[in-house]
């Protein structure tokens, strides 16, 4: 089904996006600050709008992909919004999405909130992934069309958890490149092949890791946090030694300091007996 | 082909090793501090050696999985070493296997280190590794032995450089760890189901990331940090926002810090255009 949707925003990420609804066969209506960047996309047949005003009246839907949650205030506040539905695709904290939700019902437009898990090449590609929160009668009425740009996935009515996952996964990722980043470092100084290292033996056994995290997400979800293979006491020793080897090599070991620290600390509450899962209560407030 | 083995320690580890051995067919002779954890083994056809000296005496190859170096040292000391391959398959440091290495020489013996990349219930098993490093003339002649045990593979003549790759390898698994309890806090704390977003969303993501590390690799090798799709002061802008969410969902980012920290020092030095592989460079004294 062909539907009339605006794109606000055509930096690197909006003008893929574009694109990929332009591709569908969508009628899509661009505007940008910087009109310029509008042009490959009018050349492949989007209508200009000369103001976000007129790029919000051309459509029932319209997707925002600016640099950041201001700037969509900003785009958006002079524009009829009523009727509408506003999927905000622009990264931001789940806090800023509640209140940029509350915003829209005032205008009398349904909202949907977007984390988008891939990079602008990758959009209208097998791999991407766009998370949805928010309204779930506007997701549903656009879902195709989401469809188009990478695949959709809705994750509840707060406006705040798409955004709130998005930094999760993000969180995931920050921390296996740290691991990354400070085993490369060990592994140059010992002057062993470092792609070799990654491709051969680091890559499989982070997905052999990886593979046992739903148990210990099972762990954290029912609060038992017994084990039978791998201890803090274990770990505590383990992390000792770690770092140790890590300034003996003369390789800082900065990145894991505070996963050793979590761990002295509930091994110091009394719980050496449980293993890591156990890690996750001493980061609450 | 048939051999006579020895091995010295018989803890979860030790034991799992030498039942391994036995089931293969070999004759294995089986010394431990505390006799009666030999008795299962002795059970299934192990021969008892009353001293570490006689479990020595008894076979070329002589395997010892003890707590630690020093009690290796206390067991083997006293022992005929001459002419004998030592295969130490206790966890150490790289210094430690390099000192270990050079005592054996001292005594007449071959000497090969190993990192065992299991838990003991693996052992055996499809997706066990053992990574061995030092006298490659010692692993060859004992390859099929060890391979029984584990897959084997030979890392080098640098004996510390078998318990580095470990570590290494430890380093990357504890950043992805760290990487996980953040986000399941964040989860958590947000009520979204821990387990399912562990199995759809994270796992996949986590995948595909560590799919991009042998690039990463190269950036290292080569020392080119260029990017064109995300450098540092994009992440710097994002890690900004990614603790400020943390803080308002009242969860702790303390195991994401070191990782902002080295991207501001990084971005600070001028090279906020750089990628991620660049903070590598922060990581060495
Ligand atoms: N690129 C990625 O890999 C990626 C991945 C996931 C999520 N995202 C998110 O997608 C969003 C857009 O990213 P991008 O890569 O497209 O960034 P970008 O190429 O820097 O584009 C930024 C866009 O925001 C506009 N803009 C900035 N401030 C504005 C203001 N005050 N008023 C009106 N327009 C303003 C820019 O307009 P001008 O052209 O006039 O400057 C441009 O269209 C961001 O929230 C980003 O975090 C990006
Ligand atoms: N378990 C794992 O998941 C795992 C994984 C990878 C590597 N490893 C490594 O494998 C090695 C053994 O681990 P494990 O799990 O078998 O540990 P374990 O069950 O605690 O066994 C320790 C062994 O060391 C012996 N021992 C300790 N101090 C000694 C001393 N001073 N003199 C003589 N013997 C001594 C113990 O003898 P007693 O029986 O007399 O106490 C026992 O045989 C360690 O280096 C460990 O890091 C273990």
């Amino acid at each position: 089904m062909t539907e009339n949707i605006s794109v606000l925003g055509l930096g690197l990420m909006g003008s893929a996006l574009a694109d990929a609804l332009l591709s569908a066969g969508h009628h899509v209506t661009v505007w940008n600050r910087t009109p310029a960047k509008a042009d490959p996309l009018i050349a492949k047949g989007a209508v200009r709008a000369a103001t976000p005003a007129e790029a919000v009246e051309a459509s029932p839907l319209v997707i925002a992909c600016l640099l950041d949650y201001p700037s969509v205030h900003e785009v958006l506040q002079d524009t009829p919004l009523a009727g509408k539905t506003v999927a905000n695709l622009t990264t931001g904290r789940p806090g800023e999405a509640r209140e940029a939700a509350s915003w829209a019902a005032e205008r009398g437009a349904d909202y949907v909130d977007g984390g988008i898990m891939a990079v602008p090449h990758m959009i209208a590609k097998p791999g991407a992934l766009i998370l949805y929160s928010g309204s779930s009668a506007a997701f549903e009425r656009h879902e195709q069309a989401f469809a188009v740009m990478a695949e959709a996935r809705y994750v509840g009515e707060d406006a705040g958890m798409a955004p709130l996952l998005d930094l999760a996964m993000l969180t995931g990722m920050y921390g296996q490149m740290a691991g990354f980043l400070e085993a490369a470092a060990m592994v140059t100084s010992a002057k062993y092949p470092l792609k070799e290292f990654t491709t051969d033996l680091l890559i499989p056994w982070l997905n052999a890791m990886a593979a046992l995290q739903p148990d210990w997400a099972e762990k954290i979800e029912t609060g038992d946090h017994s084990t039978e293979v791998s201890n803090l006491e274990i770990n505590r020793a383990g992390m000792e030694n770690l770092v140790r080897a890590f300034r003996e090599q003369g390789v800082k070991p900065d990145l894991l300091l505070p996963m050793k620290t979590v761990i002295d600390q509930r091994t110091a509450r009394g719980l050496a007996h449980e293993g890591l899962s156990g890690l996750v209560e001493e980061l609450y407030n």
